[in-house]
């Protein structure tokens, strides 16, 4: 290593010293910093004026006492210049939001879609577009975007930005990261893992957790000391499809019995619908004609009474026969979550009892391989996300139960159960938060561009 | 932070500095040290010559010509003076071996013994005087023991040394640190953590990989990038009690249905001695007449064909009923492990398809529960040891087949699924080379003392 290399090294590393110690803190003098980080006053105060002049940090105005009597300018990260986005295809929603560098939410979009008849390509035009708007807007603001993270539901290869497989989209190998076109570094990630990291930044403020997604298909993504674990590809946390019951139902998969035949929002939908013997007159509008929302029935015949099923039923219209409660995947018959979730939550509200029960089952198959999840990362606490945030009051109770059953001998503490207050945005704001966190930790990267 | 204790931190920072660089090649100068770490020569002149004195490095005699005409003298690690004990105890059988700081194992001893029928007091005397022995030899050869590491089959609790639960040899809440007598200090872990770790410093050299250590409980420890994951107590791992069937048979944790039941050693053993309709007569003796190893039958009644079973069974002798494959957990009935899976192998090793079938049963019960800690965990590769070990050319190719069948349709590539070389002394193994970690990651410490 040169002289001038190791010199720029140890910049780079300092930089990012001295604006983690800045963010670490509400506000902070150049003096406090020289004590936080043990570097000399001239070396902070230069590197303290290279992050404001890259608009990092920010004088407050404020002026405190200096230890020995000198005054000095609180400095805080700024709010006003840099920022990122966050973005998230789900398999009927997409997000996106943009977070200024002190993690405000500065704005946030969210368009209902089914995204499972879609080809990928026009799925991200759609997204570009509800993209382009907020940057547009955060510009106007005086905002920098500066990068962004793409979530999507199932396994993303991080070096080269491949989603191998997300069977809820039915999207198989597709090279997503080339087909995104920003004036900026956009990268890809799983929808679970960014989930997590929306909780960690964003809510409930625990340092260790397993944050559950809980949408069509089932993430997980697990938090231990402020970290998010993403195992030795970046495919760690796929809740969905730990078995419940090796000879169960078949799943996308290709395994059988996969916790998503028995929890996941469609099994979830399909169980509640049987157990309610839905009659058509009980359907509320929104859900019986969803063309409004989705391009699939858009597309496809006209809903007359409940929806046909894609699959070989030959009872034909899961409406009329409402006592099966094998778990289907037919997209056809399902609704955006926001509708088929709002109606299982109406029923329940009505005091429904075998809606409760349909949900209770899913949250008993939900504890089961929350038992072998525990066995196996040892969390702090589950924090319960997506779907099962608004569904808590009903479910959360069998998931601690269950998992009380069957972890309560082995353990001395069996990790509480708690909802997640971000619900359907964790992901976007988990994905904006990375590249945040990117800026925190190699703020050379953004000086030198 | 004061001036001095600025110094004394730097100086340990420095120090560990040095020696990890040390460390990282076979042997290497004063000179090739001060570039690979950035320090001056004084500097990296001043703290080898501490490291010398205090034993953890050595001069090796051989000068290499160095880079600017002046020949340096080769330093490596020493292996002549700071040493590690290891420590196991297991349900049947305890271990100790001494590891010296150049990670050469210089002392291994194993003893056979059933520690389910003895109380915590007496299994801990049994494996000091195991141990004094090991660290006596190791003094007499010139080693200075620094300190130990206890492997234990069950969730311990790493700040107060207690286990909450050991379930296979009937411990609950036993403060086992506070047990130990040694004039060192010695810390109590999870014997398949240390298994892993094993495996990382002596064995297959793998830096990503989950080890499975099947014993008559099953653990798992997950090594992602050369480091353990430990989850947010230490708890993590536990295979043994991830769900395979979540009505099946009751375990011993709590639960039901879980791996242990299926293919842990007992469970394993009830099953191929049922599958093999076991006559006296081809028990072989050391199987029917366990004295010699077994304190626990010493002390019971004399066997006679085979040991009656403790629990209610009302058939009477096992032997004879030969037809159950319920998972069984009495523990007279049962041998030590060598004994016990030597007999299987020995049937395996004459083709008997019915020993075979039995096996290949626990093995797809092992894949099924792999397939749940690949989805939650994604290994790079799995690593089979403890009874799995000598049984892989039996089991290896259901546990992959059974994981390709379930993981394939998902993920770009199953991990492989491989064989320990390291058997029943992983955990041992693992014990002392966290000693040596240790020592590596802050020489100063030591050298204070």
């Amino acid at each position: 290593m040169t002289q001038a290399l190791r010199h720029d090294a140890m910049r780079a590393r300092n930089l990012a010293l001295v604006l983690g110690a800045v963010g670490a803190r509400e506000s902070v003098t150049r003096a406090a910093l020289a004590e936080m980080t043990g570097l000399t006053k001239t070396t902070v105060s230069k590197l303290v004026g290279d992050l404001i002049e890259g608009g990092l940090v920010v004088e407050t105005g404020a002026v405190r006492d200096g230890e020995r009597g000198r005054p000095g300018v609180e400095i805080r990260i700024s709010g006003q210049h840099v920022a990122a986005l966050g973005l998230e295809v789900n398999v009927d929603y997409l997000a996106v939001c943009v977070v200024d560098l002190a993690r405000t939410v500065r704005l946030r979009r969210t368009q209902a879609v089914d995204n499972r008849a879609a080809p990928p390509v026009d799925v991200i035009a759609r997204l570009g577009d509800l993209a382009s708007a907020v940057v547009d807007e955060a510009v106007e603001n005086g905002l920098r975007v500066v990068g962004g993270v793409l979530a999507v539901p199932g396994p993303v290869d991080m070096t080269s930005g491949v989603v191998h497989n997300a069977p809820n989209l039915g999207w198989r190998d597709v090279p997503l990261a080339s087909l995104l076109r920003f004036p900026f570094p956009v990268r890809v990630e799983n929808e679970a893992n960014l989930a997590a990291l929306g909780e960690l930044w964003f809510g409930s403020g625990l340092p260790d957790f397993l944050h559950v997604s809980g949408e069509i298909g089932i993430g997980a993504g697990l938090v231990v000391r402020g970290r998010l674990f993403r195992g030795a590809h970046g495919f760690a946390g796929e809740l969905g499809h730990v078995v419940v019951s090796p000879d169960g139902p078949p799943c996308r998969c290709g395994g059988r019995g996969c916790l998503e035949q028995y929890a996941g929002q469609d099994a979830l939908l399909t169980a509640a619908r049987a157990a309610a013997s839905i009659r058509p007159a009980a359907v509320p509008p929104a859900a019986v004609s969803p063309a409004a929302v989705s391009p699939v029935a858009a597309h496809g015949n006209p809903p007359a009474g409940m929806p046909r099923r894609r699959d070989a039923d030959t009872s034909g219209e899961t409406g009329t026969s409402g006592k099966t409660d094998e778990p289907s995947s037919s997209p056809e018959m399902l609704l955006p979550a926001q509708q088929g979730v709002a109606w299982v939550l109406s029923r329940l509200k009505e005091g429904d009892a075998d809606v409760r029960a349909a949900c209770e089952r899913a949250a008993w198959a939900l504890g089961v391989a929350l038992s072998s999840a525990v066995n196996l990362v040892d969390p702090d606490a589950i924090v319960l996300g997506g779907i099962y945030a608004p569904l808590f009051p009903w479910i959360g109770h069998m998931v601690a139960d269950t998992l009380k059953d069957r972890l309560g001998q082995m353990r001395g503490a069996v990790p509480p159960v708690v909802v997640s207050r971000l619900g359907a945005e964790a992901a976007a704001l988990g994905a904006a938060g990375q590249v945040i966190e990117q800026v925190m930790a190699d703020p050379a990267a953004l000086l030198h561009t």
